[in-house]
């Protein structure tokens, strides 16, 4: 089954206090891809410029995605991004963003991407995730991600986009920013109530924790004794949990447990090389492993 | 089996954004002592000043608790200590400490004590610990707890009674600080590496996380939608944690798990109400069904 996604594809500038890299692929939409790539074919819809290069999108080369999608105009640069970060890798500090394309970025869907099967709206914004949902087919499945900054600016058209789709993954602080209330689980059902079946919180370096209004389900995140370069863990994540739910016929709590955990797979390896570096060289056979590492970390017997 | 702790006895005065106390019973010893007499009859040292009273003592009444060693010095005041809370509860701020009586306080174990079959080091002075450690018969199982005070002021006697315990139970920050090392798994290797077999790390309502030689397990809090006062959460943890162990044949990493587990039930009952409100209401069965909700909360299926 399809799973499209739009969101950006960018050029990235990164620092942390293991090593540094002046130019290198990022944006949501490519880390997404590639990792759910390993689960359902993807169609990427985004933009860039005339400087991203058949090198620069050898980053797909092989994988089950249609680049139909991916625009390129001619004069424009594309979207750059530059982070730092300090030995708390939780916090990226942002040094430079130019839009440069992505500004102007407006997506038109042709009619194979308007019948995906799963569509994920990367973090854009809302006004922008309500007008590509609206050329759709109403998808099996509709998620997005979002980010302060809209919560901050455009708060009514993040709450209508909110009651229109089925899954919502978003920053713990988040929650409690849009909802103004310091209980995660209190602020996470008042979100829910506006209208989406599952809020899916990530709190970085401890994991995610999916609310419905029938259950809760908490999972780590791999404890890596080497954490280089968290930049994408998000996207990368997000393309994990919705590619692999794209590849099953029913989408029920057991399914979205798995899913919650490959997305946690897949994002325990993009943090430990720069850009998609170590995402590019894993096997379905290493997802799978560390799926069972996963279970080996958190499961528990019954008491007596 | 029985478990020996050795801890604090206190009055409390406390400020959440929910409700104020002006005095109500605390202590490291005290929550330790009623969550681990659940599973496993204790043996309390300590220290009170004649301010406590029978009715204070009620406490303990009731349940598995031996109060030999809890010793009354007249003319001498209960420790004390006032704390106040934000919408953050994972951070409490000191508004007073008064030691009183708890400054003078140098355990003598009698015979009984000094042959306990698990012996708990609550949080005091590593000079202390290391003293009642001795006048013991090797307990089968000797775990401690300590803070971010004695490693900036004692390390030294810290790192040496590190080495001759089997548990340590630390806050995440502690274990950073201690080995000088942003990443929690290094550090917590490292801090092994002295001697302990089991480290057991709690995140505050990230839960906890325990890392062996050849086991890493995680285990989130229990998410509550009304946390209403953390003050004892790590102490009732313990007393949940070595309760249960001590009840316990064989210490494996399979009942290890489980006494995180009921630890963390403990725990999450003890931040419901004031002091330990919550603690003398509920039954062993309440403690049991919430261990089945922590399961619910954890486990997802094999993939296919």
């Amino acid at each position: 089954m399809s799973i499209l996604v739009v969101g950006s594809v960018a050029f990235d500038a990164l620092q942390t206090p293991f090593g540094k890299i002046d130019r290198c692929i990022g944006g949501s939409a490519t880390y997404f891809s590639v990792a759910a790539s390993f689960f359902s074919p993807v169609d990427l819809v985004a933009v860039v410029g005339d400087d991203f290069t058949e090198q620069d999108a050898s980053v797909f080369k092989g994988r089950n995605i249609n680049l139909d999608g991916l625009q390129k105009v001619p004069g424009e640069r594309t979207f750059f991004w530059s982070g730092e970060y300090g030995y708390d890798l939780n916090v990226a500090k942002t040094r430079d963003t130019q839009l440069n394309v992505f500004a102007g970025f407006k997506p038109k869907l042709n009619e194979r991407q308007r019948s995906a099967d799963v569509l994920f709206l990367a973090n854009i914004d809302p006004d922008l995730q309500m007008d590509v949902l609206k050329q759709t087919k109403r998808p099996r499945l509709v998620a997005l991600d979002t980010m302060n900054y809209w919560i901050t600016s455009k708060k009514d058209a993040l709450a209508k986009i909110f009651s229109e789709v089925d899954l919502i993954i978003i920053n713990e602080a988040e929650v409690r920013q849009f909802m103004g209330d310091s209980n995660l689980v209190q602020a996470a059902r008042a979100i829910l109530s506006l209208g989406a079946k599952t809020l899916v919180i990530k709190r970085g370096e401890y994991g995610v924790i999916m609310i419905t209004k029938d259950s809760i389900f908490a999972a780590p995140a791999y404890p890596l004794e080497n954490v280089f370069d968290p930049t994408g863990a998000g996207d990368t994540f997000a393309g994990g949990l919705l590619g692999y739910l794209a590849s099953r016929r029913e989408i029920t709590d057991r399914e979205l447990r798995r899913a919650i955990v490959f997305g946690s797979v897949l994002a325990s390896f993009t943090v430990e090389k720069f850009s998609l570096d170590r995402l590019r060289e894993i096997s379905l056979r290493e997802i799978q492993e560390r799926y069972q590492d996963f279970r080996a970390l958190t499961h528990f017997d019954d008491a007596e």
